[in-house]
């Protein structure tokens, strides 16, 4: 009781909303479902009694309920046969036998790992969603901050130096962008989640010659798509998962970046709506959700690097490989969905502060546009861009250095050195990746 | 010239016919190709002379052929700026400038992102296709050996234990399920590897009002998939592509690692057709390929890490974790190249030893089948379970055990302990499988 | 409450006992322990009343009971501030006010950083002596087998062959050996976690000129190890740390990959004495505590590049990096300490099968002592290794190859062939290894 | 000769000065140099005759020399066996047998792996100096750096804002402790590579009874440190020599992004003397060394993964583990070496903007010293915490604010609100730090 985790951090790191999935009792439940599903599907291809199937699925409800079954004693006794399914279906069977349901009706034809994979993907199903809403929520704020900002200048930072003007609705859509993206790359991922039925050695021998229809109707039950063949050593579907909710993370982990970055007092263009105080520096203003979102995303490739070393699942049951799997995709999940969550919300309150877009453009004294002024100087000399460069050092501004006035008119300075008027195909380039957005109907 | 890499170990571990697309020789090519097709691409939207833009495209090429460049001077020139377009741009336009091409017709409107980037697109496309090839040389190879060894009796190893009775068809096809699979999502990244182009603060600002045309015309000329809009800091298309090769590594240490355990002395059922010997033990017959395929592949998770946690681009231009992919990246494609062609090796030249696959299957002295024969005596007594239980660990078998040959006769025994009556849908599922393969017409 | 972790999971990866450390409450009760302890030490210094310090001690202790706090409402209050120390001082110091202790008596001069670093350390030191107790344990049993077992010949296997003789005492102590090295590594970072006091900007100031005084006690207090300076963005103590733990991991690997490969039915040379059954084949002997322990140590390297990945702590408190490291930590402790511990249950129970590991080393015919025969031949002609080389591909057993027999009588044979006399200096190596242990007095 | 890598990306990335111990030359040298000490050890034992021994060191040395052997044709033929210790054996044992050389007097009771891990170890050896070198220049630029601006006041920024003042010495020497602190752990490191030798199964059985001196002897020979036991499946060594490299990547991470932050154009804190330019933008001053050195850096977290997880070699003889290690390792040693080599770059030519880093303290007008303000306001009134909060978001400046002014003078306002009478224990935290450095005579 004392020894369990998730209430202290959870809430911090945006997790709080897709733990309800992922939970011990969530694991738990998601076991009996499929057994019960298992003994439904069994008795379409006629090996179990419907009402035997029936009996099953009520009292695997009602063990699922909080309290139904004592987690704590099913971890303890998971450790003796490596995994939790063994009592479980010892626990199932005794709990229907006393309604007259006899011990073949449940695990019908199964092995531990079909129940626990299939139980995988459910619960996979189930959070994936929730991280395809957090990214959906936080994608349209960034769509809604591009669209606002398609036209507020502000510098555009290469390498960490100001480079030339962009628009915050520039920078805005390529947060979009990358989170729209991912989105559309995790759900093709969760849409083809796949059951998982192969009987003990992968040749669905117990249940010979109903196998194959007994798999794909164990699909149906639970709404997961159909198998090609057993994967019980094939990871295919699960590492392409891991990898989605990888690029999920890092597509996250940009914005975020740049949120802290713009939040800083130097920038201080734009901050979150709820910022973090301190309890001895009132001033602070922490943009809280955005270092959140930060924290989940970095812890995420790492993750996504374990399922994929644990590949190789030998033979026709990984001896290790296969259990390393359980509870990092769960935490891929968790994380993948804290920090789209956190991201939505910092996003979603942003105060944007154009003025200070504005005043940040002027910090060079016009430099920011020296490659304009160069190209505009060269049709009058051809040292142009030597005397822009050298200008650039001179601390003399580019509007006054004789060299630049000397061809140059002041009228015609001020029209180079507004950075409004150099915007290239900002407002095109914000409204096309808008247009590009691979779903339609989701707003 | 002494402090290169790549000779020794490239063809051991199978990098040796890709390497030719990822060598310095290789980057500097790209590179050349792309700023080639960039002064062609400007002549399409009239910001170049097409003569010109041809005279770019003869010089770029003579520097392309070995020697034409001094790749080593490159590489410290790139030392200054932090990337090698700064210095190639100025050794092309000095190139050209000698057959009248202005400097303005190199580089048109690009930075040194656009052509990095790009080239960058070019090699993994290269580089793709042949990590495609070797991967689909592999899954032949595999459903070659499942379709032969459809019927192949052997047993399905769960945990480490012999469990039941499969066939080598299904282990082999597993192989093939994998790599396939692995291959189609390989297939789809690298046919939208796009093309980079943004200007110095990505947005097109110094060849407006021309800068989507060009961008287009330049994945044309390239060959690239066509970008919504610059992606200098969204790596969505790079991580998406890692990811891929990810997987596929995963797909190979599969197999590899079967191929060893199923070579080892005790198992002895495959040997690879030209085994690594030893200098010292004459009898050593050590399955290389498969050997080098793992060693390649279990490189390959924390490279896809690498590239996942560097996703942080801040602003316009990341100030590390750009730099960081380049190497990153190639290295994916060698090792992930390497590893597949390896596999292929192994498994194209597969000795299979169906008769010691057979007297495995006898070790257990019918145990192996134990379910079976419980389910068998099940219709006689109601403590079959318990009768098979004892006898397991009594060391009798199971046809001759008293409590055993009490209820069934020497011939149902004889019928229920013989593994190839109890394979389920091993066929079938081959069957399925091979049928499921992503692409046609390959073969 | 439904929605916590770690009943499920924890007892089958060997780490409950290891989870009281590091479980949401074990956070509550270090973070408070370090306020209790910051009070005392500033009362030390004479910042603080020593009978205020004392009642904050008392209510902190009361508060660190088992329902002494609302942990889940503390983690929802967390969000807003970005960890949990900030609404804790502010339950902390109500509590204390209604004993008369003013709020100037609880968080000295202290930064939220300073109590969660401090708190880590304080769970890192608690689980780490659980981990090297865990390892010392694990490296006891190797040890144990391995004197027992000096003698005990078993075949060598290299690159999955087998190669030469050896005993399983050698194989049993490189076990130990990396064990022993590891927990060595371990108790050196554990021993060097040191306390953390910097203040809200790393100097100290809210406290000067106390600080280093003040510092320093506090360490005295926790019993941590003493910071020279403060290490708010300078993680080298943690990654430390971290690094220590995945070398524990590795030395895991290496014996739970053997006992599985060893406990497999085709190698039949150990099993564990409480393996795993399985519902469906009851003759099933999985090597569960190897499996899990095997398991548990693929998860920790990822782990560990997540420590190192994130070092990159900006300026004096990094947005982002240092929130992703305490889960990251406590994870790694918990698999760390989960897979020793599995490993000590492996070991500790190993049943050996030296009568298997003799049969095994007949499976050759003798050829796995052809380097020895040929050797021995060379005496006798010049053609002698051209000999080995050809009678080990014959088929024929070498004691009875003509070519060997015309110059090497029966005796002689079977004196070479003997596996017994070829033992090198196996039996020193092993006991060079135990008297290497880096440790006298722990057993 | 095109295909292979090295010279146009490690300038850039600071590899240079450490690439030719890491070269495909490098490794063949090495590999040599074991071989020949090899025979110079045997020679000690009596197992070989000095004089051979002696023609074997010379004609290894000749080997050895750029042009000596044809490394492309020794890696195409590493291919079969799977290292190149195979075919070098027999280039060697070719070479000397014309001058009446045995074979025997080469390659004395030794396996490949023996060799190949102790040239592993003599390239780590080597690199390794120059890694320590080059921290030991980062570290010292950073020493010079605190010493220098151990009175410089500057903003603390915290979680990207603004938080107290501390000076520019105490955020250097944070970044000298975490560079001084990884180059001690890697110094031990490093003294401790141990020599390999264990002949074919690890028991010294062909040259028995001289192996323990054997080995001794070799490892004296390689001024390598001695092993325990052989170490061929034990692989803590290399393990903690990684993470001791993941450490140093770590370390230098650090300071190169405060670098890069401290360098953009909203902080202008500092620039490198040397900075990056831009063909189109002729202001752009990027901080190109720190940018390398973070690329740099960010990539060996994950290859420290990659050692950490192929820990698991398994029986006497890894099929795969071990092969993933030598490129590994290297690549480790190059990234770690260039990444510390970049910083010492960077931070070696620091200009340092004094000036600014006081313009910057005034940004908030006075707030980042608002708890000072609250802690003198205290002494007036008990709504000292609130009314600083009040004005903290008037926009009022803190010395203007009526409720503030009510209370205190403009003097001793002015004198609260100068960063550099709270600087705390700044001067004397720089001075302890560098008194605290692990080595003395180095400068």
């Amino acid at each position: 009781m004392t020894n369990t985790r998730g209430e202290l951090f959870d809430p911090l790191f945006g997790e709080s909303n897709v733990t309800e999935h992922l939970s011990d009792q969530a694991w738990v439940s998601a076991l009996l479902e499929v057994e019960a599903a298992l003994s439904r599907a069994a008795s379409t291809v006629g090996l179990t009694d419907a009402v035997h199937a029936a009996t099953v699925t009520q009292v695997a409800g009602r063990l699922s309920l909080p309290g139904g079954l004592d987690v704590a004693d099913l971890g303890q006794q998971s450790k003796a046969g490596g995994n939790p399914v063994i009592p479980l279906v010892k626990t199932l069977r005794t709990a229907v036998a006393g309604h007259g349901v006899p011990s073949s009706a449940v695990h019908v034809g199964a092995t531990s790992q079909d129940v626990m994979d299939s139980a995988l993907m459910l619960l996979s199903a189930r959070a994936g969603h929730r991280v395809l809403a957090d990214l959906q929520a936080a994608a349209d704020a960034a769509a809604d901050l591009a669209r606002l900002h398609r036209n507020t200048p502000m510098a555009a930072r290469t390498l960490g130096q100001q480079a030339l003007p962009t628009t915050f609705g520039v920078l805005a859509v390529s947060w979009f962008t990358g989170l729209d993206g991912a989105r559309s790359q995790l759900e093709r991922a969760v849409s083809m989640l796949p059951v998982q039925f192969g009987g003990a050695a992968g040749t669905l021998a117990a249940v010979y010659p109903h196998g194959m229809a007994l798999a794909d109707a164990l699909a149906d039950e639970l709404a997961l798509a159909r198998q090609s063949v057993p994967w019980h050593t094939t990871r295919t579907p699960l590492a392409t998962f891991a990898a989605a909710l990888g690029v999920v993370a890092g597509s996250v982990s940009k914005p975020a970046t740049d949120v802290v970055l713009m939040a800083s007092t130097e920038f201080g263009e734009v901050a979150e709506d709820t910022p973090g105080g301190s309890s001895a520096m009132p001033h602070k203003q922490n943009p809280v959700a955005a270092i959140a979102a930060r924290a989940a995303a970095r812890r995420v490739p790492s993750l996504v690097a374990t399922i994929l070393s644990t590949m190789d699942h030998e033979f026709s049951r990984a001896a290790g490989a296969w259990h390393a799997e359980w509870e990092t995709t769960t935490d891929l999940m968790r994380l993948s969905a804290g920090a789209a969550d956190r991201l939505a919300t910092s996003l979603g309150g942003l105060r944007v502060h154009p003025e200070v877009m504005s005043r940040n453009l002027d910090i060079t004294g016009g430099l920011i546009l020296a490659e304009r002024v160069a190209t505009a100087l060269a049709e009058h000399t051809d040292a142009a861009r030597d005397i822009v460069t050298a200008a650039a050092t001179s601390g003399v501004p580019l509007d006054r250095h004789p060299a630049i006035t000397e061809h140059l008119t002041a009228d015609e300075l001020r029209n180079l050195l507004d950075p409004t008027q150099y915007l290239g195909h900002a407002t095109e380039l914000v409204d096309r990746a808008l247009d590009a957005r691979t779903t339609g109907g989701h707003r």
